[in-house]
């Protein structure tokens, strides 16, 4: 008779565990049974201010596979709008409920996989019944924020309170969209993702869109009229919205895992080892943006709510369940975003976290531009390096500038990864032609700068 | 008393060189001279198809330092328009001629950098007196050109005999002029610097700007008229032709430096050591096109003229000169190129190479896209890997797209650098938001397919 698994949560990590073991062993070997207590199934929650914005025209092209697919292709009972309510790891069994119908069915398993996401951070201020407040953490919160924005009469004032990533990609999202919009930060900048030095380039850009930019700004309530939201109260006096948008950060989605016993690492993710096995648990799994891993630089546990590492580590646990062998490495901190038409790229430490992991190191700003500067649309690109002392190891890295910036951060997040000294990477061989590079890359540019700060001659 | 350095060629590695020495020693204690024989120093030859189109205006656009700036910003005693003619290792002397005045200087050294660069490969059909047969390789080449081009009648019909990166580039160059323009490459396609599976989609972009390509074609002779070329002769028949260019690659500048005793390696190249210094000879160091190196990955000596190891060499040899202590790693042969909108990035070995150096290798093909597909502006991308059988150590990798394409393999390049396996790749935390990259990167969805193709399940 064949095992059952139970997939907690059908987006990126628990559909990719779901597909990844079902390639491996076939229905007569492993049931499969996902539930889901949304609307859709494997969607990208990063492409949602894309389809606030507009760029993007249907909720149905994130998603990049939708359960009739998981049905018939992968053979696995994907069950929407069901929420599990409880999971008895001793009895082997879930407890889901059927949000349309009321229902509740209970089922039991041999192998469980916990990947229920992240849940924004809401703080009593934003507990409120008032319409026109608005997440962006999921496809179903898009859906309710892009209909509020289609009504009659469309709003005209919007809010966005955090700095984040999806904080400002939302505020780049309702400027584009024709809305005046205040962003407000409670920190000294937005973007803090990077070193203040680099993050002020990020908030030119946006003030330069029309972003109006409140920094060291606490918010303290909503006030609404006739059950609307209409003012944003702070420290700094009211700000009036016809639509808030909290982009104030996610944490693990964990209050059933806690129930169940799952152990919680400090950062308040769940513990799992390489193989994505929830620590000292058998047969039960987790992955995603409800977990913690290891940062590979500071060696130490943090979240990171990604859909990248969702989909690799899915991958692995499902590889796993199969029968296979994996291991998911760890993160470095890589991450990418487009702001008002800047690139911005970082990985590994910023200055903030090398003090904090006890690092001694040196950090270098390199000026250069993405192409040879006589090529027909050369622009600038800043790279800052953040590299041990006395050691040279590159520690992190980010970058920003306005085209075919972004991504070259790959370049330095594998030298990272490989732990590679600066002395080392002035000596790599990178792609040059005057389209694509200077004759000296921003990367050796900003490496070469850096073997200069280590030992000055 | 000072010391003194000659620079023979004041191109990218001389006067990297120069530049870096005299960083370290002032003129008390190292006095130089460099001699150039062209009317140009430290400038892009990589730029000249740039020029040619007309997407970079001026020819100073394309030098990086003028002669002014290497005497007042860097006391270095530049001598234009002279050649040497002559090195005697022994009596530590150069020859050189004023090739306007006709004078010969004779100046004694104690320090010898010897960077003529590489000379264009000319069979003897080449070897003609007619007026409308260019090379391309110094800025001086590109003049003459540009000029021909202008010239009244303007030239209407091109011909580009060599299909490697210099005759794609100015294929395209030639027909965004406006010209009419015919590649004729003696190998099966053009573009033979990536494998033929790959090298098929720039022959199909190329033939869509409208460039006629002929394959398998051989020349046997230029035909003049009044002087001027008019037809270029080939085993299939005559090509009319108002102008014709010469891509048929280079070969190392070498014979004065053979004339001097220097040892030539295997490639034709100069032999130097990890330092730059020629082997077996004090004082006397070679750098940039005129040199070979190291191979990292096959572990032969290859010769590789590119301005990104001439600025490397120099440097390196300027930091050693100059008291310092510097190596050359070698190279892992990376290029990208833009041939008619295509991006194109290789690095490593081909699959040829691979065979000729003895490796057992699997080539996996992965078809993905530059951004997330619903992202507007998501275009396709392709990526190839060679992965060494059974280790998993990528040997070589290529990339083929249409934009933010060819510095992905920078990427890859360092992966190879650090001898990573495709399995390890799979793990690499690369940066990914919607307009950078789908959520499974190209080059991890391609590390992911030859992890299958080396142990299918």
């Amino acid at each position: 008779m064949a095992e059952r698994m139970i997939v907690v949560g059908g987006d990126a990590a628990g559909m990719a565990t779901a597909a990844q073991a079902r390639h491996r062993r076939d229905r007569d070997d492993l049931e499969i049974i996902a539930f889901e207590r949304g609307h859709y199934t494997s969607y990208s929650a990063c492409g949602i201010p894309y389809w606030i914005s507009g760029l993007v025209d249907d909720a149905q092209q994130l998603v990049a596979r939708d359960p009739a697919t998981h049905r018939e292709k992968y053979d696995i009972d994907v069950r929407l709008r069901h929420e599990v309510t409880e999971i008895d790891l001793d009895r082997r069994e879930v407890v889901a409920r059927d949000l349309d119908g009321g229902g509740e069915v209970r089922e039991s398993f041999d192998t469980l996989m916990y990947a229920t996401g992240a849940v924004p951070t809401k703080p009593d201020w934003a507990r409120t019944d008032a319409l026109g407040v608005f997440g962006v953490q999921t496809l179903d919160d898009g859906a309710a924020l892009r209909a509020w924005l289609d009504a009659d009469p469309e709003p005209r004032r919007a809010v966005v309170v955090g700095g984040g990533y999806i904080g400002v990609e939302m505020a780049e999202a309702l400027v584009r969209r024709g809305l005046s919009v205040t962003l407000v930060e409670r920190g000294e900048q937005p973007m803090s993702t990077v070193d203040p030095d680099m993050a002020t380039l990020v908030t030119e850009a946006m003030r330069g869109l029309g972003v109006d930019i409140r920094t060291g700004v606490r918010v303290d309530a909503l006030t609404e009229r006739d059950g609307r939201v209409r003012e944003v109260v702070t420290d700094d006096g009211p700000i009036p919205a016809d639509v808030v948008v909290l982009g104030l950060g996610v944490r693990p989605n964990t209050a059933l895992a806690e129930a169940a016993g799952m152990p919680i690492g400090p950062t308040g993710g769940i513990r799992v080892d390489r193989r994505m096995r929830v620590a000292e648990l058998p047969d039960v799994w987790a992955a995603g943006d409800c977990v913690e891993t290891l940062h590979r630089v500071s060696g130490m546990p943090v979240h990171v709510p990604l859909g990248t590492h969702a989909n690799k580590q899915g991958r692995v646990a499902g590889i796993n369940i199969g029968g296979g062998y994996a291991t998911f490495a760890g993160v470095i901190g890589t991450a990418v975003a487009k702001v008002c038409d800047l690139e911005v790229g970082r990985t590994g430490l910023r200055e903030r976290d090398a003090l904090a992991a006890g690092f001694e190191f040196v950090s270098v700003i390199a000026e250069s531009t993405n192409r040879a500067g006589y090529y027909p649309g050369a622009r600038p690109m800043t790279v800052k390096l953040i590299a041990e002392r006395p050691s040279g190891r590159l520690l992190g890295a980010q970058i920003v500038g306005w085209t075919e910036a972004a991504k070259r951060i790959d370049t330095l997040a594998v030298a990272l990864w490989n732990r590679m000294t600066v002395d080392d990477m002035t000596a790599l061989d990178l792609g040059y032609a005057p389209p694509y590079a200077p004759v000296w890359d921003p990367v050796l540019v900003a490496a070469r700068k850096a073997v200069d700060a280590l030992d000055p001659r």
